[in-house]
């Protein structure tokens, strides 16, 4: 029996596309742990921008505690995505099998940021832009030393639960792949029930599975609405395994524990949308939260925006009672508790 | 001061379209509380068939529970939907305002029943009728008597929170309109999470809101993934008030306690789907959710399939990983223990 092993990985081995082509830069044994130093979605650049006095509001010593973090852009060329630590090569795993991830642990970064932009890739970019107020890119940048919860503003704390925005493998597919939709293989999958404890399955499509892993949230909401999540620097451990001729189509997950328990002792309130298509009805729903946000608890419409990326959940009520599908949107009300 | 007042509405007074045209059965004044009987989405014929013998397999003493309690077969004619008790006028309310309605309790009938077939409302009805085995129409009986827990076979539980499918208001466009999809006003909308304690928001369009409750669920995943949920008559009783110029766009509601503390305590497993449109990728994924209750708990596909429509939720992970969505289907592993 093979003796099991914990290896590092740090971000020199950053890659930013899906390609089978790419060298392993680690090669382990089923059974083996191996420690991920993953880099924010921004390559560095939410810490660069602070470094460089570009955003206003944050206290100084917080200022500082991201300025220092920041590290020099790096040249790159071609198709860019997430930043990614990797590829792994798992022996004995083959087409067919499953790759089986424990998430061990997730350690978080002290800061992390959001940000949502005009015309950029969010649920309501375009309507917010035309008369939201959404004029510009935001950034907001969260203040995660209290480990359990973030402050947002004043009065809003939202608790974190840090999971891997991305855990994917190589496609079967020659050539490189963009890294933003998650595939049958997994990738930027956003799953936020993926935290501590949870185990992952992915279907391998190539020899040695050539695993992957990055952008990890210190929270999101179900939907990550207005594009990002808490994003944030992270050492994630990880174990692996390998079930032969699993067959499994899509990946799929197991968490041993309550999903909402760090949200839910408040209760909730929702909003409902009702349409002919979930998004549509995803977009109304999203929109009669906002009002709320800003009506009931003062938030600008942007500040709305961000904060229902980073803990509200869409939930499909029903895709049964035609022409007409419901999308709810539910925030934990423990966020306003003092 | 007007002292509060509780009523009580039968199923006499069952509607089958919405219509502002129907005259209200009972006018109270906000602060009331009415009691409603509400029959069953089959309108009893779900008793009728095991009543007339139709269904194969129940136990004697619980075929007869059922037989027991089924009337005959009105006549009816035109457009036939849920049927609905109700409308109830609620003096003061008036377009623009929310109607406010309190979920006081829900007394579940005895027994309830879940259904799919080939060519039916459910998610995945036209490839399992070519492949699934669904065959022909499926109809399930639950016990309900337990109270808390309802068993599917001999190793399944599916824990109980019973909730009104179907809560709304009048239209204000004049005639008739089919109850099958939920409305701005709400209607059929299937939120799950709409149990004893939770209060709803509805948009008033019509002077006196006309009110009307049916279609109650014993409980139900999100998505109602085969059309129905656990279906049943109730008693159920509602505390109204009305909040003026609300100006709310669409249903909205509140709710005071955990979401799944009936579900959560064995944790979950989840199946993901990834695709440009959110509906294939709820697809995929209960796709490879009924796989899996088949392969690992032994389950036949139709009976997978109304386990689902009765217990798993469907999540939107993540809406802007463009070009693909994710779906996430839960379902909790309680379920599972003995």
């Amino acid at each position: 029996m093979t003796s099991k092993t914990t290896h590092q990985l740090g971000p020199q081995t950053i890659h930013t596309v899906w390609d089978r082509g790419i060298p392993p830069v680690l090669t382990i044994n089923s059974g083996d742990t191996v420690v991920f130093r993953t880099l924010d979605a921004s390559f560095g650049n939410a810490a660069r921008r602070v470094q460089a006095g570009e955003q206003q509001g944050l206290k100084p010593e917080f200022a500082q505690l991201i300025a220092d973090s920041a590290y020099p852009e790096r040249p790159h060329s071609g198709m860019r995505g997430h930043p990614l630590t990797g590829p792994v090569f798992v022996r004995g795993a083959e087409a067919g099998d499953a790759l089986i991830v424990e998430v061990v642990d997730i350690r978080s970064a002290p800061w992390g940021w959001t940000s949502c932009r005009p015309k950029g890739i969010g649920l309501l970019d375009a309507e917010l832009a035309e008369q939201g107020g959404l004029t510009e890119q935001v950034w907001h940048y969260w203040d995660l030393r209290g480990g359990t919860h973030a402050p947002f503003g004043e009065k809003i704390r939202v608790p974190l639960a840090p999971f891997c925005g991305v855990m994917g493998l190589a496609l079967a597919a020659e050539g490189p792949h963009v890294t933003s939709p998650p595939r049958q293989v997994g990738g930027n999958m956003d799953v936020r029930q993926l935290v501590k404890g949870s185990v992952l399955e992915l279907p391998v499509e190539v020899e040695g599975a050539l695993f992957s892993v990055g952008d990890v949230h210190a929270a999101q909401g179900d939907g990550e609405v207005c594009g990002t999540g808490i994003e944030m620097e992270a050492d994630v451990t990880l174990r692996f395994s390998v079930r032969q001729q699993a067959e499994i189509q899509t990946p799929q997950l197991r968490t041993p524990r309550a999903l909402d328990q760090h949200l839910d002792s408040a209760g909730w309130f929702a909003t409902t949308g009702h349409a002919p298509d979930l998004m549509e009805a995803a977009r109304i729903a999203l929109r009669s939260m906002l009002r709320w946000l800003s009506k009931e608890h003062g938030l600008s419409i942007p500040d709305a925006y961000i904060l229902s990326s980073a803990c509200v959940d869409l939930k499909i009520s029903q895709v049964v009672d035609a022409p007409n599908w419901t999308v709810s949107a539910f925030v934990p009300l423990r966020i306003f508790e003092e």
